[in-house]
């Protein structure tokens, strides 16, 4: 995948056109191709190597089964954002990436279906300009906590950010009971309040919303989300007190993963995901591995 | 397998003998090849398809072992219905589809075993006209439901077709204490009046009968049955009031299920889950996709 | 596997001597080759590759790890039995197949090792003349149930033949607290008298045994023994009194399993699991299936 | 692999140039070629291929993600430990193994990025002359017990290590609240203190370090140390007062594993947890199985 994203930058035209049809025709009327530009689609053609291989990874790790959706802000304009058209996250390939407005509108539709609850992505990207990835799940072991009154709390280092809190959208109290999908600007629009300014938010009956400042943040923020709750339900049983992960053991951890030299943080794991969700060795850029790994 | 469906209708009389020896005699028996006819076997053997598929992805999701079966109703005769040869359901081809009318006869037997409780099969088709595929699994996390007073309720917007409720077959009540098998039209019909008009009862120290307008509807219902039922234990274990999904958000949800566009409600999971149970890329009839999933 | 078995019917001396180094001894020993004994070699080497698959299964499934053992009684000579040399149970090939006597010596050892706690076998075969099989294992979910005062009721179907009850047997009662292993005839038999007619025992903080009158039966049974603790743990956890399969039921569901007719009972999942512990497929033997089936 | 061990020794000058950059300087400079090196070479390039092949099984069981690290004493400098460079525990290959003193300072980093928490193998190496071999682990399943007041203790028999107790490490204590991670000498005693001569300790909210005379040991600890985990969870929730293993079972058991016959305690499970995690199978060495397993 690197050696397609190197490709990408040394042949533009050609790849551009076989390999990003949806987001040629907007990138192009939005900047015309100088040395500038050149250099932003290198970025946006590994930003979608990103998209898809997270897409792949959350499928992996049981956080999305056949539905859920996870997107990216627009490397190149602050004002839109990347997303899969209407497809099982599990089966996403590059071609599949289409550009969206805030108002949820696509570029460049076609023939292609789009996933329905894309306002929950256009409202986020509005309100938290912090926010460069956005995950909606139906990541199952948060269900339990969404309908009961007991809060997902973390216990778990890796899952620092959900101190000090984790809200619950209720939809209900938006537009009454009914369907709970997202399918609108104004119900996007409550879910992004609801979320705040925190990384993690839970939609009652439905899922959750995991947000970051990248996507590869927003993977392995997702996969602790489940991961912690699958531990707090067995420490629950276990009975009596627990100790929490508090704020500030929360802000230690996440400038831990903050780090981006390599091996660090969240980077160190990004590659055993990619390596195993793309059924590919990517080849080993740490250490001296000689990268005969097979699994 | 779509291929092999095109081919089919292309090259209908070779084939048929060799894919449908089971069902190529009491077809044309009843109705004689003309325009229609090639219609009809067309659906047919589309139909075979999915009900092979659906078998298949049904051991692969957890929800039947080496026991279960599922048929469809024949969609070229109300009064019939197809089902597998007495075989795991993760062995079935389509060679081993059986014709089988509503007294739980098969048709054209030949030298085949055949499951003994297809009487649950047979009494559904009859009670119910809307319902065209049945499901008996041992589906593992319903039975602690089944033996409780605890009752499966959704918390799962996928599994909000569980509300309002869920009854519970006793076949104690039916024919005492002994083989809890439904091994004749008396049982079969008892269970029937359990269910009811619901897509989903609960059969006690034994498993459960699903139902639906389509397989696929059928095989969806299944797997979040068994999701819902792990969800609601854990739900349960938090301790404290729940919020379940209600009537009308059941009622929402499967609106949205019902919708047949390309990319939304059970289409897009189905794939998914065809793709992975017949080890094939059936190939990206969504979006652009490049097909390049290979897991 | 079959056709090996077939082959070893045709061309017995040669094959034998590659394929049963251990047994061959013994057998010409006590029954020199005639017709019967031809007859009769032929019942061994099924019923090898019976327990070779035994062992592949049981790890497969999750009732062994790299611990428990398996044996079958010698099919043509009742006071020996046949198991595999100490070797993780996933890992057992023909060739490693050794013959025991009653004392738990081995007929021919050679340098092989032997597992410490063949007494277990020994001296249930020499208690249970109905019994032809005996597993030992470290199944997960029979732990808690060993160590607790709750006991394992059966509450599914297919694990009808705990009813009416499981015993288990405290080694402190036997030979104050030390070693949990049966390592000696005095341990093994109390062990044995602790089963006394029923087909599952467990061992406090240590495992299970589970017999029967055939290789089938017993993996069969230490499977669903296996998945009825996982499903009653869960029920417990929902509160409240549970509906427990009771004595005539499970009377009537050992009958079922009992039916040797293809396609019914223990045969129909039997399949299924040497196909997939073998890796191989080892041919439809029921219905018309293609066997095309490859997972 | 053990070919390659061989290999090694047959033509060890110019493989080590090769398969050991970071180790060969410093043995170099400790050990000049002779034949008694040799002989430590052969011992290093073995001990290798275990802490490789120990890497590779703790992902495949689940004890590590993309996280947790393992090392083990030099084999011919008692002052200096291995361990991978910073790398998911999957990924990594011997062309990954560094060599490190006490102070936690790799002796040839070149440009590769190591473990922040390197000093929980550096002081406990320094704290415990008998132990050989380190792990650091976010063992899932120890999380709730490390969260909460109920003990984590022995059910199982082959989790007899634990006993008679297993303290857990408290960050707090010893640094007020923040970062978690042991990335000083300071944290690193503090851990190996509260380890004392046991070998387990919890790390609250963060995992485990388990230690022991030999990697092999470690690994098969740490697996069940999980199992035990998930076992007693269970068992706590059937309610009720439990049997525990108690120290005198304990040491039994653990005299069992001491034995180092082969196809006895811990060596039977390792081969396979070796064949399965290295893709490969390393020959059988036991029995005579013809070795035809692929899983």
């Amino acid at each position: 995948m690197r050696t397609a994203i190197r490709r990408l930058g040394r042949t533009f035209q050609g790849l551009a056109l076989i390999m990003l049809p949806a987001l040629s025709t907007s990138v192009w009327a939005q900047s015309p191709p100088d040395l500038g530009t050149l250099g932003t689609l290198g970025t946006l053609g590994a930003a979608i190597d990103d998209l898809v291989a997270a897409n792949r990874i959350l499928y992996r790790q049981g956080v999305v089964d056949g539905f859920g959706h996870v997107s990216i802000r627009h490397p190149g304009r602050k004002d839109r954002f990347l997303m899969s058209a209407s497809l099982a996250p599990g089966r996403v390939s590059k071609g599949d990436i289409m550009e969206f407005d805030f108002d949820g509108k696509p570029i460049d539709q076609r023939d292609r279906s789009i996933y329905s609850e894309r306002f929950i992505h256009s409202e986020i990207y509005k309100a938290r300009p912090d926010v460069n990835a956005v995950l909606h799940s139906h990541s199952p072991t948060v269900i339990p906590f969404s309908v009961s009154q007991v809060p997902m709390r973390p216990i778990l280092n890796s899952a620092g950010f959900l101190a000090p809190n984790v809200p619950v959208f209720e939809m209900r109290r938006v537009a009454g009971s009914g369907s709970l999908l997202v399918t609108d600007s104004m119900r996007g629009k409550a879910l992004a309040e609801t979320l705040g300014d925190r990384p993690v938010a839970l939609m009652r009956g439905h899922g959750n919303v995991v947000v970051g400042p990248t996507v590869q943040r927003v993977v392995a923020r997702a996969i602790y989300t489940e991961v912690n709750a699958k531990l707090l339900i067995q420490a629950i049983t276990l009975g009596g007190p627990l100790v929490y992960i508090d704020a500030e053991e929360g802000r230690a951890g996440e400038g831990n993963r903050d780090r981006n030299e390599a091996g660090h943080g969240t980077d160190r794991i990004w590659q055993l995901w990619v390596e195993e969700a793309m059924g590919t060795n990517m080849g080993a850029n740490m250490g001296t591995g000689t990268g005969e790994t097979k699994r």
